[in-house]
């Protein structure tokens, strides 16, 4: 690893900081942030806002010349190795070739095989001086996702959960409003707003008929920052084994796409009434007559680089059991349902300790009157 | 309430702070600190240390004494309304009475029906200004059990539950060591030596076999102020309603009082093989055969202040959903162990939330790698 100075630390920390704010409006591209330094002074800045629009070293060279600087001699920040391929747009390596800087330093190395060291090698082809791993691991938290599905072809899984002190995420009557305060439930709106699909199964339609939606007025600050439009709506996956859902649920009646995952075809007659904006797939059911749960993640890494799993104790555990989960997140309430209530976790009998799961906690804190816990595998991609 | 100055607040504050010295030595006494100023000055202070010794105005004017000072036209600050009984030692308010103070600040009210209001009149009645009020809830909380078992011949009543993130304190088989870190239960050996007695069930003591005494080596810094012999073993209380235990359990093993709560008699073969320090309660069973936890707890209210509840989901339950538990503390791994687990607490199928126990959250802290949660029912004795 070369040595960073610590100006450079500085200048890739506000490299970062502009990359988050593509955290919400980026999917499927990841988060990327590019500061541009002559002389000790910033003079351009970027970070890539959309898909489809200007990349961060774009966008960064862009207001140098809009500055009326010149890029010559100077040394670029970016977060993400600078692409290397035609894409939607020419690749930036060749774009701080062309304004001619003589340093770049990168905190994270492409994941996308496409990319993948070739950005470097085009950049010290030029002749350019390239340092590699500064605040590579804050960097990397910036892509978690987008990093995963490029390198494994799955997305990302996050498994919320909202329960009680004794682990329980309702009463045994399915009676779970609310377990959690206001201000939980708005945190998980921004959940679902980063998140590119949400899973949940057919029971909790059935029985919560939710919307499974973002709510945009439940977005609190980040409406400041992020209009309407801005804010994706997650694709809304259903797993519905045995196609027993109808048209009839809320969840259809919000203009955002919907995918219903089955084993069997729905009837034609019930097909018809689903609207436009609902897709169907169909997944060879496993021996205990479920929905392949790797199939299915197979199926949305083509587009997703994350998952927010909103389901009841059997889905959910299902993905923690089958180590397909990255990251569990459990609002807890200072509530006791007692054991009537139900689980929040569906997992095999274990005989031994070191049989569970070996999640680590990485974040703790409070969100209003509630606790929430970040756990994830010790996994890395 | 009078008036109170910064000053007094601060002799009050440090009143307090001796009283919890006493945290551990006390019982069934309750915790009581004494400062004596003139002048501006502390000439003397003292706490009550050990049921039978002095109590805290005792001590505080003997320092006062021993410094060569005079308490006559002094402040005496104490936690506690001095006692006006003879009991094991003169009343206190008369001590005060005859050192010719000028003014008494006391902090809260005595409980005891014995003493209520009393020492407060004999003090008035000897000309002395009395005022009260000044941090009261802080000092009222030294002595929870003790007022509790004052007003309501009941002692305090805590549940201890060390659990997973989803509420399990053990695997399927039984198997819970260990859940919770070093660090939590070490915290759990200071909660038991603060509690008069300790109540389990019988289950816990054929399937895990433990002593339930207090190991002095396991109590951190509290052995840097207390000797062995200073620390109390609370009562080990077992429910066995059908005398199923014998003498072989390791409990026994340890020369500490035992106290067997039956609904029916031990066998005689089996009652003579128990050894010299253990005592026998029969009680009758309710109609679904278990012991009375009230008339347990009335029993127990004769000597114990507090009650430390050590047990499976079912005991630890009922004495929640009997509405019998002050306080529930609850240590908490960042582990999972799954649907199979054990329930922390057997209460009833509740059909609406707000039928759920109203706990609230009064304290919440990391315990090593563990957090611990205090939680206490509104209630006010």
């Amino acid at each position: 690893m070369a040595n960073f100075s610590t100006f450079d630390t500085q200048m890739m920390s506000r490299a970062i900081a502009l990359a988050e704010k593509g955290r919400y409006t980026t999917r499927p591209n990841p988060c990327v942030g590019c500061v541009i330094v002559a002389n000790g002074q910033i003079i351009g800045e970027g970070y890539h806002q959309r898909a489809g629009q200007g990349h961060a070293e774009v966008n960064a060279l862009k207001m140098v010349r809009d500055n009326g600087f010149s890029a010559q001699d100077a040394t670029a920040y970016v977060t993400l190795e600078p692409c290397s391929h035609y894409g939607r747009t020419p690749p930036c390596a060749l774009g701080l070739i062309n304004a001619k800087v003589a340093r770049v330093v990168i905190a994270v190395t492409d994941a996308n095989p496409q990319v993948a060291g070739r950005g470097i090698s085009m950049l010290r082809d030029a002749g350019i001086q390239v340092d590699i791993g500064l605040l590579t691991e804050q960097a990397y938290a910036l892509n978690l996702g987008f990093m995963k599905r490029m390198k494994t072809g799955l997305p990302w899984v996050t498994v919320k959960i909202a329960a009680s002190l004794d682990g329980k995420t309702a009463l045994s009557n399915g009676v779970s409003k609310w377990i959690t305060g206001d201000a939980a439930r708005a945190d998980v709106q921004k959940y679902r707003a980063r998140h590119c699909a949400l899973i949940t199964g057919v029971e909790t339609i059935l029985v919560d008929d939710p919307s499974l939606n973002v709510r945009y007025e439940a977005l609190g600050e980040l409406t400041t920052c992020h209009t309407q439009e801005d804010i994706f709506q997650p694709l809304r996956v259903v797993l519905d084994s045995q196609a027993r859902l109808t048209s009839a649920q809320q969840l259809f009646s919000i203009q955002s796409p919907i995918l219903l995952v089955s084993g069997c075809a729905y009837s034609d007659k019930v097909k018809i009434d689903f609207p436009q904006h609902v897709d169907f797939l169909q997944l060879e059911c496993d021996s205990s007559g479920r929905i392949p749960l790797l199939a299915l993640l197979t199926y949305l890494g083509q587009h997703s680089n994350s998952v927010l799993v909103e389901a009841g104790a059997t889905l959910a555990g299902a993905f923690v059991a089958q180590g397909l989960a990255d990251e569990v997140v459990l609002y807890q309430a200072a509530k006791l349902l007692g054991s009537h209530g139900r689980n929040m976790l569906q997992l095999p009998d274990y005989s031994a300790m070191d049989q569970t799961p070996s999640l680590q906690l990485i974040d703790e804190r409070s969100i209003g009157q509630d606790k929430r816990y970040i756990l994830r595998y010790n996994q890395s991609y």
